[in-house]
């Protein structure tokens, strides 16, 4: 089988996603019998290229780590914007990777939408269009016979999501907990160890975890439109990130951090999405856990989700040790998975 | 879609796995269109029953749990023991939940064999058929064109080897570490608790998670055949539970537990396989373990297991509050991935 795939943004995601093809080539047609072509390339400040024959993979992760533009690559007629893009580009599954406002969800939505339209498989590592539009998008993908998935816009490529289709059957999710989102986790556990706040943040900066405007992050944006995608996906809810009850980490400080440790515990900010009747109640909030909590020991840019359901009590995954690669491979299962048709 | 089933054992997990049926039952027509009759139940010690029709569940129920034989509910010519009721039930998957001899993989690798040969669809709980003959029963499984899942053999019903199939594609799992015993984790909390060895035993006893007889536990078997299990189905060994680097924890005293709390550590039996070149070697030992391992915080009757892969760094289940619901459910789901025809 040979799949023609188009990436949509090409930034550190993208291109690690674009060194695993490399790097799995062979594997993919050992274990899989799949052979690729990557068609098209969109970026928002690189240019584009599309080439039917497919592209030089190589050269267009030369050019973009060199700083040059894509556009030498391209064949064929101009395509003004990405919804050009998306429809001129021949291809099979699209791989949709670009920037996010995640008070808006867009513009991936819109690109998400737009490439479902045109039936083609959609792959997203973009919260945005799960936390945005899940129901109207999973249904546009099931009428025009696409996969949809999204395996890393969740603790990156562990497979939250995946074990939710394939493992969750028949059962009831009743609560999600987790810690989700690397910056402020990481800014916790630098106060813990003795920076201000400033200076944690600084910290996380430094080590390319933290935006330079990190206040995405800090309020409890980026947690918030996490746990709506767990809720929306895993307990059947339909909210959105402004119904999460959400407050940041900006007002912890160093004080509030010694008398958690005081207490035998820590301070982690925490997602949740808990089911009251027929209601599904989301929030993002920093709170004291005990040390006899799994949550508690997960440091540093490590994630973690509890799922409890009717059938499994608790059942937590912890991802340690992330990178984009790991990101990048959750796409790549997901596009084995459309591959292998098990997106009904 | 309706199914028939067929069950071998009717101990804790398989009349766990009786009344999950019953419970779900609306929910699998309703979900998944799914109509089942279970058509035969075999025991060691209660007799066996064989209904075309379909027997009367909760009657079976009532039946066990007063001490009653099944062979008041069986039609049809007798059947001398379990491989004649293999032979003789109609069915399409049996669920396989019968004792296993640790150190031999029987007779539970004789009735699944005997299972596959007749064409039916298998699910077991039973780690022995997957330790001992994985790579028979799989090859005879793909001939036959049936199904045979095993995801309550290990982590009760936590989808680790679900995992495997559906999430760790086209990537090498390098190692794998884990505390896979209930008995000696429980029996090491309760030293750190400042029982003596014997009386953390009883008190394992008492709470139904130890065996009367509780040596395969202590001394590393049980851990040893689910290292073995993960090791071949997960890294592509060829491994027996003999081949395992095996110590127990009978040696193990309250001296010890305090010297590692002392080191700002505990104490866990830890089953390990690593890849080293062509090879992957098993050890399951007790070992100290510092408490910034999440494996550390692993406490009671709780499990977990951490596998590192060449695509994700780390990636740790735990699976807490286990009961024989709990292994019912990972059989449950085993038999509905058998419906949905994933099973290839």
């Amino acid at each position: 089988m040979h799949i023609r795939i188009a990436m949509l943004g090409y930034g550190k995601v993208a291109r690690a996603l674009a060194r695993l093809l490399l790097r799995k080539t062979d594997t993919l047609r050992q274990e899989y019998d799949l052979t690729f072509d990557v068609t098209g390339i969109a970026t928002r400040s690189r240019g584009s290229a599309i080439d039917p024959a497919g592209l030089d993979l190589e050269e267009a992760l030369r050019l973009v780590d060199s700083g040059d533009r894509l556009d030498a690559l391209h064949q064929g007629p101009p395509v003004a914007d990405t919804l050009e893009f998306i429809a001129a580009c021949p291809t099979d599954v699209i791989m949709e990777a670009t920037w996010l406002n995640p008070q808006t969800g867009q513009p991936a939505t819109d690109y998400v939408r737009a490439a479902l339209q045109a039936g083609r498989h959609v792959v997203t590592a973009n919260k945005g269009p799960v936390a945005y539009a899940y129901r109207e998008l999973s249904a546009l993908a099931r009428q025009n016979n696409c996969g949809f998935f999204f395996e890393s816009t969740v603790m990156d490529g562990a497979p939250v999501l995946g074990i939710g289709r394939e493992a969750l059957l028949a059962t009831t999710v009743n609560r999600i907990r987790g810690i989700l989102n690397s910056t402020t986790n990481l800014v916790l556990t630098g106060l813990e160890e003795g920076l201000t706040f400033d200076a944690a943040v600084a910290s996380a900066q430094a080590v390319g975890v933290a935006e330079a405007n990190p206040s995405n992050d800090l309020e409890g944006w980026d947690a918030a439109v996490k746990i709506v995608v767990l809720a929306n996906v895993l307990m059947g809810a339909d909210l959105r990130p402004q119904d999460v009850d959400r407050v940041g980490i900006t007002d912890i400080t160093g004080e509030d951090i010694k008398a958690a440790i005081a207490e035998k515990g820590r301070i982690k900010l925490i997602c949740e999405a808990v089911r009251e009747g027929d209601l599904v109640r989301a929030s993002v909030r920093p709170i004291w856990l005990p040390l006899s909590d799994p949550l508690c020991h997960v440091s540093r840019t490590s994630s973690a989700v509890t799922l409890e359901t009717d059938t499994l009590h608790h059942l937590t995954l912890v991802e340690g040790d992330t990178d984009p690669t790991t990101t990048a491979y959750g796409m790549l299962v997901d596009m084995l998975n459309i591959v292998r048709g098990r997106f009904d």
